[in-house]
């Protein structure tokens, strides 16, 4: 490059800067968004936003602790009636029926081949690690990416028949697209698998696998006729839900979030953890209210239950989006 | 911004990227490695990142797929007499001891007071992993991290008597920045513990804590006095070392490197994970075979031991760094 290019596109740069400003500000008076009604709970993620990115202001921090977590199960996308990897687990037992004849007299198998799912999770826990560990290990990591690619790509939700990639939350993602035209770094942190989710997080949330953190079984390396697999072993490694959401966290992340989103009693330490840290912090719930649009629940449902949470978001005025009257819409197109 | 604002910034914007495009051009001809002698090994790098983004050609990878991971003990900083962290749990040894009184009567650390490493050592593995514990664990997570800040900050190699952040290898800062530059993310991949780490890695190698992938102990998420901690438990969490480090790369990654950097057995794995992927890959050992400027060792050491390895990397040929012919310079600064 001659001198005489530098020095022109040094001034064009000027130029351009200048004129980056104006067009951020713009932006930033610009409704990003659209799908929140204009209340407490928009108004407070602007003004926290607005309040860490100020440049010379007491609460600003920099780019590199941004670090905004996201449960996803219900805040990012829909959990009901049953959360969405235990649909494609049963799925996978249908699929997997024929090369399992024994499946017929076994528990919690042959209920859910007969399509009776209540009496399959009648045996709670221990039934439903049955079911996924069944469906989820015995694979290589990269034939398991491939299966939930293929079961994302064509399955459909038992009652909204839209695929379960359609089911996820419009303004959450006008949310997590403003955090990260702000500097925000998006992360998952969910109860759910994380090489369920990691195929198809970057081009639903704009998520890469690296920043999505999960639950996840065990994994062994071995060659395999010459060539290095990543089996996938019938063993939980890691339960990242309640207590163990703030240690997925710090494991993965190795710093504490600025910004924690969250929807049950599953992501209470979470928000606890991050609205504990020192500098300035903001914890939100989202209030399943709308069962006209989507559903309503909260201390009684054994899916996604918001009890003590609920208790918590008031003591600390943590803010709590009324699905119902803070959303204008709830998923990108309609059904 | 007004419309014809717009409009010029559109304009500028597209003068820049052609001026952009021929600074990067010029940027990528000068010479981004000045530490690697010219040489089979630097030619081979270079190579390798031209081919890979390269727009349009078929090696091209996409930006998102561009993750490269690096071993660190023996291939970003040094790790001899013993590694730095084991270095780091012998001082801490020292420091705790006045609130140990029974350590005096107790192996191995009764001799490590003594000042006799040989001899606390010679109980291998169980021993080294006694102190390790003892002296990782039992305080919260931000206070594990002040204690690593402040002996990263002050403590000096028994040997050359510079700040362990001082011996970081030039080239391989060199590389770091030219991968970045190339648009790859680069990562950690340790046998080193993941949070002695964090605290000193993106200063020293631009690598953020999200980035680092290591060893670890369990932590628990627990209330002390109202407020959350983490605290470090005396288990182990996971050893990234070996076949491990294919499972942490899965693990908090989520995709195959194209890229792995490493410098003994303990790095074999990753390299053979990394060089099987489906696209194009680049697999590289660091030989240390300069006794004079740093160490030289390989077959035979306890420390660092690269055999099977070596003998990998010449069947595939993957490339090899003879420090004393391929660097020009070991560490950033003369003693």
């Amino acid at each position: 490059m001659t001198s005489l290019a530098y020095a022109a596109k040094r001034y064009l740069l000027s130029i351009l800067l200048l004129l980056g400003v104006a067009a951020s500000a713009t932006a930033q008076n610009a409704d990003q968004l659209p799908s929140w009604n204009d209340g407490k709970a928009k108004q407070s993620i602007v003004a926290f936003v607005e309040r860490v990115t100020a440049e010379g202001a007491a609460d600003f921090v920099p780019e590199a602790e941004r670090v905004a977590v996201f449960d996803n199960d219900g805040t990012l996308w829909g959990e009901q009636p049953l959360y969405f990897q235990l649909l494609f687990a049963l799925d996978r037992v249908k699929a997997m029926a024929p090369q399992h004849p024994e499946w017929k007299d076994k528990e919690p198998f042959a209920s859910l081949l007969k399509g009776d799912i209540k009496t399959a999770l009648a045996g709670g826990e221990p039934a439903i690690v049955d079911i996924v560990m069944t469906t989820h290990s015995g694979m290589t990591t990269d034939e398991f990416d491939q299966i939930v690619r293929d079961w994302v790509a064509s399955a459909k939700h038992p009652k909204t028949g839209r695929l379960y990639t359609e089911m996820v939350y419009q303004p959450m993602l006008e949310l997590l697209a403003y955090l990260r035209a702000n500097g925000f770094k998006t992360f998952i942190v969910s109860g759910g698998g994380i090489d369920f989710m990691r195929p198809w997080t970057e081009k639903v949330y704009g998520i890469p696998p690296e920043q999505v953190v999960g639950s996840s079984g065990k994994t062994k390396f071995e060659m395999r006729d010459g060539t290095p697999v990543l089996m996938r072993l019938p063993e939980i490694n890691f339960i990242d839900d309640k207590a163990g959401k703030p240690v997925g966290i710090h494991h993965h992340i190795g710093r504490r979030p600025i910004a924690a989103f969250g929807n049950s009693d599953g992501d209470l330490q979470m928000l606890q953890w991050t609205c504990s840290g020192p500098g300035p912090h903001f914890c939100l719930y989202v209030h399943h209210t709308d069962a006209d649009r989507e559903w309503a629940y909260d201390r009684d449902s054994s899916i996604g239950r918001l009890d003590k949470g609920l208790d918590e978001a008031g003591i600390m005025s943590w803010t709590i989006v009324d699905m119902k009257a803070d959303w204008n819409k709830v998923f990108a197109s309609s059904p």
